[in-house]
């Protein structure tokens, strides 16, 4: 061991070398997209299993293939209990650290804690989140709403990409579709719930901050569009005649930028457009795209839907077009409880920096948990310009060590 | 037989009958889709086979798949001939009369002048080309192009969606990809090549007319396009620091659609749009498109084209996106030949129709056929408004009828 490297800097080190190895478990060879209950899932999972119990964690994975390691309290197992987490799931060639981060550095400080033999007046249970992105169901927050109870059964019967049902998927991996009520948690047995994350923004880069503290996560809505026009010949319909479902859909695409363009926290995405049937001489008939809207308030976020699926209306009416909408996702605003923010400042502080709070534009399981407990959010500073889900996402080593240093001086003072 | 059918009514009830039972030999269950060397795209060529020996005919398969039938002339094999022909794949989800009409209908005339042993000065042979739309390797008119010695050696190595390529593809049925060259043709064996087909537009529909004589067959371009941004995380990228590439190609697509909206014979569409890895929570970076531009004068359709691209690279500089443009396909404008013009339209008149003159909006065979000999083409009116490329794509007994007896009147009489 190299006798010039502090334990805040071997932390951060560590943190750093675990998300970059973990990032190898990946569903294609290519790039790293880990989505759930695939066989590089099943891997990541036994992985960080093992350093859960490499730190001293008790380690069971629930119902809903949810790993939790629990650091036992100085007064025995009736001690209630900190849940720090986040999820080991990505988005398609996504970014190494969004998700992960939550995990390592909470397993990063039991380790501090596991080898000074040291206990503390809570239990710490490490919480990594089988699916929170989604992207093989299209099922966000599937694992902490389970643990909230509130997960909808209905979801198993979505199928991926390959006709898989989410319910097979699961007895594929060993686990009861029947049994995910069980993984509910007991809300007398939790103190509070803090997510460590990168921030996935430019906000910490651009004001050269480490750390950041979440006052708010801001709320959103996902909707499928289904846009049916008429197929045609490409080069025997007259233009006036057309009822193009994709040239319909372009100015969708370009309603939903022009309407969230206002400012502030409002941001809204297309990120599917599907054309059935796509052929290069044929007018498409048939479109569907998705629709993600999110603002840090509820009434600015619900204004512009209103005012997005209304210009799309008068599209689809314009052009001769039929419209089908199917609200997939939809999440309050959430606000993180003011003693939370406070800890985690001072925390912030005593590791030598200048606590900045900022709202969250992201969504994270964070939200769903506010429902079992109150919740804070500590945000790690985003590389590359502040740019996420995406293969260029980076953080420092130092900066995960300072986010360690935080968290774990958090948990002692708690 | 019923004595109350006329000859010309029983022949359109069987050309209309068989491209039904054609249509039965699809690559899926749900639609009519028959793309190059799939099985079902096998039996529909071992049906044509049989059809045309049924007729009289001596049957070869060339290089390339086409389905050839040969019906002699008077004075035996030396004689030259007349070809007629079309294709007999289709688009996704196509309609069951485009392409295969011009097969059928010329088998119909052979079998009439087989059933009277009858022989005319030319010999007539019908050709069944493998390939014209292209769909599954992205290949237009590549069975015209072997015949007309201009096939590209290049296009074996191109996938199809599964990642099979053409040349794997030719020798799992049994063709050598090597010997495509000897699918060409003698010009001096070949008097004309007539084509029949679907109208695929509504004029005829509108004038009241069954049959029609094609004056030029439009010309057109296909040009891949790639736009790449930056992908990005949905909730925490604000807009204004966005590199949307879907939002830059649904610009493209309005702009393909604006300049094309001039009137005239110009027509632009954008039939793919892929998002690639596209999740609804991600800002896309990566966005294919196809843009096919076609007019009946090529300077009409050169201007579109050039100010269409100069369009996108506006956008895209304005967006701080890529642009990759491959041009994929283009043929020129082709007028037919103004002697098979006139005999196509003393025949149609003899059938007791009016002839009508009338561009092509859509490509045929009868483009490449050019390079080798005179081309005419006869159009059979399209119902349901003139959809084609579309499973409403429809024909009358009773038009089909009227074709075969136009054309076999045409045959005798050349």
């Amino acid at each position: 061991m190299d006798a010039a490297v502090s334990p805040r800097d071997r932390a951060g080190r560590t943190v750093l070398e675990r998300a970059i190895a973990l990032a190898r478990h990946s569903d294609s060879p290519e790039h790293y997209t880990r989505t759930l209950f695939t066989p590089a899932h099943r891997a990541a999972a036994r992985q960080v299993a093992e350093w859960m119990r490499a730190a001293g964690m008790a380690v069971r994975v629930d119902a809903i293939g949810n790993v939790i390691g629990r650091y036992e309290a100085a007064e025995g197992a009736g001690s209630r209990a900190i849940l720090l987490g986040s999820h080991f799931d990505s988005v398609r060639n996504g970014g190494k650290y969004d998700g992960v981060l939550g995990i390592l550095v909470p397993i990063a400080c039991a380790a501090e804690l596991h080898a000074r033999g040291e206990r503390l007046a809570h239990a710490v249970e490490v919480i990594a989140f089988s699916d929170e992105e989604g992207a093989r169901f299209q099922t966000s927050f599937l694992s902490s709403r389970a643990l909230a109870g509130r997960f909808d059964p209905a979801v198993l019967a979505r199928r991926d990409a390959d006709g898989v049902s989410l319910e097979a998927a699961m007895r594929e991996v060993g686990l009861d579709p029947a049994a995910v009520e069980s993984a509910r948690i007991d809300p007398a047995g939790v103190a509070a719930y803090v997510e460590v994350h990168i921030e996935q923004g430019p906000v910490l880069l651009r004001e050269g901050l480490a750390l950041g503290i979440v006052t708010t996560i801001a709320g959103g809505t996902r909707n499928t569009v289904r846009v049916r026009g008429e197929a045609g010949h490409a080069g025997t319909v007259p233009m006036a005649m057309r009822h193009d479902a994709l040239a319909a859909a372009a100015e969708m695409v370009l309603a939903v930028e022009g309407r969230c363009a206002a400012g502030g926290s409002l941001v809204g995405t297309v990120g599917i457009l599907h054309v059935k049937d796509g052929t290069g001489n044929v007018i498409p008939g048939d479109v569907e795209l998705s629709v993600d809207i999110r603002a840090a308030e509820d009434a600015v976020r619900e204004a512009a839907e209103h005012d997005v699926f209304e210009h799309f209306e008068a599209i689809a009416r314009r052009r001769g077009v039929s419209l089908e909408r199917t609200r997939t996702h939809h999440v309050h605003a959430v606000p993180c409880a003011p003693w939370l923010q406070d800890r985690l400042a001072e925390s912030v502080r005593r590791a030598g920096v200048e606590p900045r709070r900022l709202p969250s534009g992201a969504g994270h399981d964070a939200m769903i948990m506010a429902e079992v407990c109150d919740v804070g959010m500590l945000f790690v500073r985003c590389g590359a310009g502040g740019v996420s889900h995406n293969p260029a996402e980076t953080v420092t080593a130092e900066d995960c060590g300072l986010a360690v240093e935080a968290l774990l001086d958090f948990l002692r003072r708690l």
